[in-house]
């Protein structure tokens, strides 16, 4: 065990809500600077001109205190007046941006296009907001997550947002993956002497997860890093928390089973957290197991559960 | 006379704030529809990575009645929120944009970026902001007003906006008007037969008026229209309503009187509107003078200034 002095340096794996959710209670119980997040970003894409980064902002308002909890997207006290005048311009609303969000689209697009890297770019907005973790996207090159449907493969945002998840999926792409390259800060992160953990967040695995492993080099690195890599499992009694993660897992034929995510990540992971609700399906798991409540209502659920990870990985080591 | 039945167009050269008052008397005086303004782009300029066309969206404002009455530019019951928060984000603040102002310059720039003309996205905001008039850009193609100061060539904005005027101006420039091409509305407006009359609205020659006249073609087609072109004094008693006009042409060693203005548009006008409290200066000037009060405080004001445009104009018919 490490003790108070020592760095306690931790990664974790993370798509949007869900996964932010743990992020801020990792965020919380370690110590500063001692949190990495890799925030997917196969859910970005151009809209209006302007890039967005779906969980990497999550991330980022997440983490700085600055989401929306009645939404549970987007920024907290925020208003509306952009999209209620581009309504009344004839522009694109189906996808709602808020005013205070929009201005973390606008710059970030102004600095893509001036040449930083997004790496680059979010680091200097987690340090405007006084975020003491990094922050790091799992690619500076564009990879965009594609889904199959039975009506057509969507852009994810267009599957996500505007068709609500309702289309019946039958496959995932990951576009640009296999030209991508790693963020520059991920080997280093991985690569970590005081690195204690790696956590895949309870994220949908297909949507959120997938995305971050297609990029080459990501599951070699978490391969060869000497920290235990847990993943907590996004489901409990048989449905997703939120998200379409059980809904898709049915279209996609394969059983809404904690067991089925954890084969789906296979040797990548050493440990799996599975919900104490689901106590009974323990056996059936071939990684070595522990039961947590992994539900995360309150502000104290992510931090009990992000100590129940740490001390997991503590007990794998 | 022309009766109540016929058409009764008129085209409006203007700039900013003065000229859009006199546009929007303009625009409640005559029949739905007969109203054009060409609009001066030469203040536009690329901020935040968006098309900003200030004076274009002047009119569309005024004569949409969304004005900010406050501020004398932008948006009314607008918000600003993505200004407090991309000055959070340590964003470039120093040109106001309102969350509502917002809609129009990101839907402007992505239209633009997709391919359309700016004449083509103005005159589709004008429909959705059921303005029953024309409101035409000078040029679709970019021209920008340089002032050169003894600080050095300044671009329009950084000048008005960010230097506000203070240094000293030794020279104007409008980049690219010799390649611009008139907006395709223009020669129509002009060769209308029903046009009753051309205005040059109270904006500032140098910096509103000038870069239109500036676009080759236009001066030419002005010449030719058989409808009286007459100018309203943008001074009155010797000092501009609003704006830098006074101090430009001090700077200038121009004597800051309409009859140095009524010179700078020589023979392109018939007619030149002078201020009542002016009357002492009308032997002076070379055009038909009409006296008139041109300062516009109220509604009413600006409608009674327009008649008078309109009466003038048909007294030099």
């Amino acid at each position: 065990m490490s003790s108070a002095n020592q760095p306690r340096n931790v990664v974790a794996l993370s798509g949007g809500i869900g996964g932010a959710k743990l992020a801020l209670g990792l965020y919380r119980v370690l110590p500063r600077g001692g949190l990495t997040v890799i925030a997917n970003t196969g859910d970005d894409f151009t809209h209006l001109g302007l890039h967005i980064s779906p969980d990497v902002d999550t991330a980022l308002y997440t983490l700085a205190g600055l989401a929306n909890p009645v939404l549970g997207w987007g920024r907290r006290d925020e208003t509306w007046t952009f999209m209620a005048t581009l309504e009344r311009l004839g522009g694109d609303t189906w996808f709602r941006l808020g005013d205070g969000d929009l201005a973390l689209h606008v710059e970030r697009t102004r600095r893509l296009a001036a040449g930083e890297t997004l790496s680059r770019v979010i680091a200097g907005v987690a340090e405007r907001l006084e975020i003491a973790a990094r922050i790091v996207p799992m690619s500076d090159d564009p990879v965009r997550t594609r889904v199959r449907t039975a009506e057509g493969e969507l852009d994810f945002q267009e599957y996500f947002v505007r068709h609500q998840c309702r289309p019946v999926v039958t496959g995932m792409g990951y576009a640009g993956a296999q030209n991508a390259r790693p963020a520059p800060a991920i080997a280093a992160a991985l690569a970590d002497p005081a690195l204690e953990a790696v956590v895949l967040c309870p994220s949908n695995p297909y949507l959120s997860i997938a995305p971050i492993l297609a990029v080459p080099g990501i599951r070699e690195m978490l391969a060869a890093t000497a920290a235990p890599v847990i993943a907590v499992s996004p489901l409990i009694g048989g449905k997703a928390v939120k998200g379409p993660t059980a809904k898709i897992m049915t279209e996609l034929g394969i059983p809404v089973s904690p067991a089925a995510v954890a084969d789906y990540y296979g040797n990548l992971i050493d440990g799996f957290i599975l919900d104490q609700r689901d106590a009974a399906l323990a056996s059936g798991l071939k990684p070595k197991v522990k039961l947590a409540d992994t539900l995360m209502n309150t502000l104290e659920d992510r931090e009990r559960l992000a100590r129940e990870c740490l001390a997991f990985a503590s007990e794998l080591r």
